[in-house]
């Protein structure tokens, strides 16, 4: 095929390959919900080669799927299986670290950079890069910007966009949008960067950001705390908020959730016997070192439990126990995934309303599917509970018990809905939720998206099939 | 006129005028800069009031101009003087604060809200609405955020555009784009706010918006300290920042700009004397009673003053002591245009490179212009300082010193943009700098602001001639 040689003499052919074993992982989301093959998978090592890349593929009518670590959720990184001929554009060779400025606070790195890698860069310069997810060990900057990543750092440093000073971003035709700059201030006509971050891929490639660090965190201090309801819970949070602490994780977790983790962990154990109905896993932070987080943490937990928002609680004693706590959330997804087949939400309300929308989705889904078990674990304190049903104890076939359940997502996500919520918080659309954002946004939201992307890629090369159909 | 009639009857006559005396505050900036006499100012007081006066004004092929408290300092709100008639559409009547949550650390208000009365309903709600400068009296939510305005607490909580949780926009076609949710995490779709806010009402009216709250703060320390230079003032800032103290505002003043506040202010007592060739307002701020900020402060001033970064120091011992920091800062404005005609600049570079901005246009003034008198003040701490050049001593006639130093301005740009800066850092573009944009900005990142404008304004009915032409 034509366009493919011409491809491979951009990259070099070790970098265009086509072969079935060596396309194998990029025609296929890491979930294994998603699949699509695409002609070639190629991998540029330069902006320079990106923009070729780009403009070769365009000329040849050949889709573009941009690809980094290939951690969503939403299968935006896997073409779509009755699209157009496709091919995968994978940034991982485009991994530098180009600049790092403890001074200001910044730091410029290559799409193609994993996460991880970025936070130990900015530690060794004294530094702290603030996002952190699971995926965190594979996920690249480039995904992270397009998905507009989350995580559990959300409610004291914002989304991936909140963290971003400036972006590179080679557009649908080729050309390059060179917006690095590293200021904290610019009013100089639209922001445009914020159009590819979250975009998915569909409006360009993101081949570079200037990031922004914050001052690294000298004290930290960890609690596991028993709560009986997502209300008192929530009244915790406050509770916390309100003291002036600096609050840089709320997580609550349904007791099955716990149970869940400790039957199927390795290596796990838990502060508290799973007994409570509910549980939270709160940490506050400091970056001066004379801030007295412990009696700060320990005053505010005192006077919750007084007002029977806490039945219990253990602040950390070590790193080692500050490590548990965060390894059992960390470790939940798969602990999850062992206890067999379920049904996953991502959704987010009004943090105010977080009680109410467990309260109700535990309601409907108890009425609908009595034999099934409700896991509720999630980011509390921005609002972003992940609802899911888990198929009775001992059933291993998954496709029954997913057609089963199959209502369980528009039932949960029509109650987030409802109560001024988002059907998809933090993993995105890619793929997987156009028809909800189609039956959920509105008219004039949609045709302003698709307005904005047909501006910017009247072709439709850029990664179609996701967030929309056009 | 037939189409002021239909925008009369959709408003109520009282709140579509068209005589000259009426008239004459929205015709003029207020610097009195940009003139320019619309057909009308019309006055709606809902979101379809607006979305009515949008669809008759473009049906007459009447341009319209938002506006808000008219402080912007680029004349975007007023029209352009040889522009097609256009009206001003004024948000002044949709003024209600529809919603405070202290819980979700959220207020949704409408745009004509004053920024003012927004600070003090967050305070009354116990939260912080934390931007800050000194046009909030006057200055508006909806033109805030058409500004992306900054201010002097950005190295904190950021511009504008960080406090927004969710918009209400009228679109150029009188549609309603309504994402007015209050979530912290919401990826579905582009996001498509972040084109209203800064796009200095070119693609859309914005009509209300959820903005953001923060803790309150508890503690607030200030100091007013005299540094040796630029780079001592910057030694000292990241001494400040890398200790883990909050810091909430970091101003460098240059010792003729304290000379003029001295002079030309009303009750305003420097706490130095004027002799130190810099000076510096800094303030760290704590949300929990218990952190020991004074001692932080204190510890780090006496740090920076060993090592020879600052020759002097006054920390406030008082709220009317720290009151009367800042009024200086406030104030400022008004004593440097009581000393006589000036240039102005509102530039930012990144932080590290403050002291390379500051001594490289010091230089080439001097060396341009030996007879005028620079003035440097700002928010060093976000890298946004403002240059001016004053006429010598004595001189009144400010055409003649406006003409004598013209090329002042862009060559102040030069050497920003050369550091990595940008030359409009928090007024916008508006119809001052549109020239400026096209120079700086690269013809990409031109044609893809057209592009979205184009997309979503194709009449280009909305604020024609500001930002680019067409």
């Amino acid at each position: 095929m034509n366009a493919i040689s011409t491809l491979a003499g951009i990259v070099g052919p070790r970098n265009c390959v086509t072969e079935d074993a060596d396309i194998a992982p990029y025609a296929v989301d890491w979930r294994g919900s998603w699949h699509g093959r695409p002609a070639a998978v190629v991998k540029p090592a330069s902006v320079d080669e990106v923009a070729g890349v780009v403009r070769a593929a365009g000329a040849a009518g050949l889709a573009i799927v941009p690809a980094g670590g290939r951690t969503g959720l939403a299968g935006a990184a896997v073409p779509t299986a009755n699209g157009p001929p496709a091919i995968v554009l994978s940034l991982e060779r485009l991994n530098r670290i180009r600049d790092v400025d403890a001074r200001d606070f910044s730091l410029v790195a290559e799409a193609g950079c994993v996460v991880q890698t970025v936070q130990q860069a900015a530690a060794e310069a004294g530094r702290l890069f603030p996002i952190q997810w699971g995926a965190q060990g594979t996920a690249q900057i480039g995904g992270m910007l397009s998905t507009n990543a989350g995580g559990i750092r959300t409610l004291r440093w914002g989304n991936a966009r909140e963290l971003v000073l400036g972006l590179e971003v080679v557009l649908p035709d080729g050309r390059v949008l060179d917006d690095l700059r590293r200021v904290r201030k610019d009013n100089s006509g639209y922001a445009l960067r914020h159009m590819f971050i979250g975009g998915e891929g569909t409006l360009g490639v993101i081949t570079a950001a200037a990031l922004r660090l914050v001052p690294a965190l000298r004290r930290v201090e960890s609690a596991y705390v028993a709560v009986p309801s997502p209300d008192a819970a929530l009244g915790l949070f406050s509770r916390v908020m309100a003291s002036g602490a600096e609050v840089i994780g709320f997580e609550l977790c349904a007791r099955f959730c716990m149970e869940m983790a400790a039957r199927h962990g390795t290596g796990l154990r838990l502060p508290l016997p799973a007994t409570a109905p509910w549980f939270v896993m709160v940490e506050i932070a400091a970056a001066h070192p004379s801030v007295p987080l412990r009696e700060m943490l320990e005053e505010a937990l005192a006077a919750a439990m007084e007002d029977g928002e806490v039945s219990d609680a253990v602040i950390a004693e070590s790193e080692a126990q500050r490590a548990m706590i965060w390894k059992i959330r960390e470790d939940y997804p798969d602990c999850a995934r062992r206890e067999g087949p379920a049904i996953g939400t991502d959704t987010a309300v009004p943090v105010s309303a977080v009680p109410a929308f467990v309260n109700a989705a535990e309601a409907e889904l108890r009425a609908r599917w009595p034999e099934g078990r409700m896991a509720a674990i999630g980011h509390a304190g921005d609002g972003n509970i992940h609802l899911s049903l888990h198929a009775p104890e001992g059933w291993t076939d998954r496709p029954a018990w997913l057609a089963r359940a199959a209502e369980m997502e528009p039932m949960v996500n029509a109650i987030a809905v409802s109560l001024g919520g988002s059907f998809s918080a933090e993993h995105g659309i890619g793929q997987e939720k156009l028809d909800e954002l189609a039956h959920y946004a509105s008219p004039v939201e949609i045709a302003t998206m698709q307005a904005v992307k047909r501006a910017l890629d009247p072709q439709n090369i850029m990664n179609p099939g996701k967030i929309f159909r056009l």
